[in-house]
């Protein structure tokens, strides 16, 4: 069991919505924004770095936005889907781009590949709890 | 001049957008998050720290969503407002909600007086940039 | 097999160091970052959050150097152990203290128990990763 | 009066050390922790990218240990002298090491320059603090 799933378990209060989803979204961020963080040190390893300059930078972007999805969406006391759905929203535009960005050199870069799959893991488990926070 | 002011003026290549308000966005974000990540502190040393909750946790999401649209709108290579739109949305939202609660602290805290400044005036800039943004 | 070990895995230069070790150090760092951001939130859920102000505090520096040396670690490329070992060293120590406090809530807390066990891991993690990069 | 300034002044229990150092401490790490961010993306637009990459990962690296530095520093309730000193010398070595090849770029990248003057008032900033920490 994830140290999310764990944590969920044992929060004090009661948790309005489904916790096995909710910590399954946790850590395809938390994964998401770990694969990213080394994928785009990887790319500034390649040869062909200019290459791979849009995939640096959106890699960035996605480990910032998914660490911080992953802090606020892990606070449950006092939580506001007024906040969290437009941050769910950002984070599902930026794994969509990362991820397609990666998968253009996939082919020829096994770090992208493997990030290619975290992004789109991490975008289809914020599309599901984006929809029961409606 | 501040040091995003100075380093948009650096930039390589051309920016497409104001860069004076942007240098200034950039600014008010990451003196929200200075505040945000100290009042939580502040609050955590209250004697009265059971009211504080709600206030403590606003102001760490919105540390960490400041310090995210920071980094996220001082990269310019390959900029998308597809991603910034909705992550300057979520800022806004969480500098209106940290707002609203540390002003209802304001009259007996000097600490959430100065916060609800820095919200105040993130939430603005934001709605600035956002504007031009679209 | 996690993320960080697929990309250290597909990093394209050569590890001057034990691929496996370093991986469970970073997934070590990553749990226990997220351990504390959620245990954070649970001690503020409380009703005796007074008693929790200490761990609160330290749940909240320990995520902030677990996650910072995750990301330090995880970038291979021109890695200086005279930044990463003084991190390490950092990250062991609020592991540590972050560790002993969770401990003492831990007969009461459910989550600080957890918790507890997730700094306790990283610590030794963080530990046997120092000892091979001196 | 900056915010950290602003926040530091309200602090509802005593500072047992120098709030005005403290404070222009955290302002360092907070600018050079923005201009690192802005200069890796800057790094990342120049045509001989190739040549940047050390400073890319120099960038990021001290971007992410100043955000935290400055985080830790900034909470003052149950301060550990323990976990700060590490921490603050990491941060006096990444800030050294980033710096140094900042200027080696210098003379051709005038962001390069910017970023170079914040990581020198940044390491010259912890070490007076480190030094009254002590």
């Amino acid at each position: 069991m994830s140290y999310a799933m764990q944590l969920l378990d044992s929060y004090p209060r009661t948790i309005s919505l489904d916790a096995t989803l909710l910590a399954s979204t946790i850590d395809a961020l938390n994964d998401c924004a770990q694969a990213c963080t080394a994928d785009a040190d990887d790319d500034l390893s390649e040869p062909d770095v200019a290459e791979m300059v849009k995939c640096i930078r959106l890699c960035l972007d996605c480990a910032d936005i998914c660490t911080t999805t992953s802090s606020v969406t892990s606070r449950r006391t006092d939580f506001d889907p007024r906040v969290t759905m437009p941050l769910l929203e950002a984070c599902i535009a930026i794994c969509r781009s990362c991820g397609d960005e990666c998968q253009r050199h996939a082919p020829m870069h096994a770090h992208c590949r493997v990030c290619t799959e975290a992004c789109r893991r991490c975008e289809e488990a914020c599309g599901e709890f984006l929809m029961i926070t409606n």
